[in-house]
């Protein structure tokens, strides 16, 4: 197994494979991605596993790194499925916890190509085995029922407005209109490398960071929610998931200018 | 370990650990519980396991069976927990998918003594890890809120109605309704001995058993759902959980006293 950071996978990894991890980003603080070209990726690894967006730096691949490795990509893709096409033939195993953009917490789905399941350890407790919930058509335990309806009703409303095409075009422009926002201003910086941005967690920081209380105490107040940066990095963090509308970035953009204006 | 059947936790127990099954209700084909005096302790055995409640036999302990053995009792009460008052003080262990009287599948609840979460295996992967859900406060994955949620407002509405005592007089008095209506008729049967009935999910068959297909179309167009027995023992199944009303009962067996006048 070869593994990109963050380090939990790596660490419960670690207690059932030999885990080399490929590439490190700590150099840049995790603000961007090491170039594929310095990846050590190991011979004979079972597979490549990497995040491709991570939502607490707002970091994002912006292409499958598929060429780097022979082995079968292992993706956990969490925090952007659904959020623009994927080609899941370039991968061995997609996985995604529903909570981002599929539905309510509490489901997890996964997409794994049909030989890999026969690639699994024997000792694995069969509730964690992919092939018994292959066997089992995914009720060999009673399923979570409502987040599955929940899911079915996501997946309609994704096809009711054009697909995943669509879905990426709003995202794009969504991620676009908060960037430049950020970019066009001293007032407020991301600390992010421009080719490693995520479209789906914006992370930002103001100049003063002892404005961070007043910022987020009157985003509130106009109902600008959850934008506190994460308690490991801090500063502001956006997270714009398939949910959050064109408006509400809007909303978010209209109400930084005017609090650049006032306290800037 | 001690294990007392269904077979699905003894085949997987199995896979880790030496499992000894204490007893085995196959003499009266699943319809009785052996008497206690009769079952196969192990001597030194880690714990004895359980499950308060069959759903498909509708077999049921009225008594928590802590005097066969010194071991600590582990008890699936899924489809009990909550139906009644129970003693927690003489378990090791109660654990229980929501699924039938907490809230919506896809949660599950556990409660263990403090002293056995140091217990426990070291290869089991974190999820699986008791220790390491209690470490983490229930939050060490994203837990489902949603079912969490829905969960805190059944507890809200038991404890609104007068808390466990009240829920197992109105369970007593569905079960007892609906028992006597079958013992009262030579139409109707109930397969289990009366010391083992469950109060939860009532089988019965009917007499000629050619009538089955007509009684569960009829059932279903007076609005009396999923009736059917479980495919492995056929018949029918009323399931009484927390969440039907003594008026669901009654209009069942206004139903079957109708369908018995019809057809009888």
């Amino acid at each position: 197994m070869t593994a990109f950071l963050p380090q939990l996978p790596v660490k419960e990894a670690s207690r059932y494979a030999q885990v080399n991890v490929a590439a490190d980003a700590a150099d840049s603080n995790y603000t961007d991605i090491p170039s594929r070209d310095e990846w050590q990726v190991s011979q004979g690894a079972a597979y490549l596993h990497y995040t491709p967006n991570e939502t607490i730096g707002g970091v994002e691949f912006h292409e499958i790194p598929d060429d780097v490795a022979t082995a079968p990509l292992v993706a956990d893709a969490s925090s952007t499925i659904l959020s623009r096409p994927l080609d899941i033939s370039r991968f061995g195993v997609v996985y995604a916890g529903a909570q981002k953009n599929i539905g309510p917490a509490g489901l997890t789905i996964v997409i794994i190509r049909r030989d890999l399941l026969d690639a699994r350890r024997d000792d694995v407790p069969t509730m964690l085995s992919y092939t018994a919930h292959a066997d089992g058509g995914s009720m060999s335990n009673t399923p979570p029922t409502y987040a599955w309806y929940i899911a079915g009703l996501v997946f309609e409303w994704l096809l009711d407005l054009g697909g995943l095409d669509v879905m990426a075009q709003r995202n794009q422009k969504k991620a676009e209109t908060l960037y430049s926002a950020i970019d066009g201003s001293d007032f407020y910086s991301s600390p992010v490398a421009p080719r490693a941005r995520s479209r789906m967690n914006v992370p930002f920081v103001l100049a003063d960071s002892a404005l961070d209380a007043t910022f987020l105490e009157e985003a509130g107040k106009a109902g600008l929610a959850t934008l506190k940066g994460h308690r490991s990095v801090g500063g502001m963090r956006a997270s714009i998931y398939n949910a959050m509308s064109q408006e509400g970035v809007d909303a978010l953009v209209a109400f930084m200018r005017d609090f650049e204006q006032r306290h800037g």
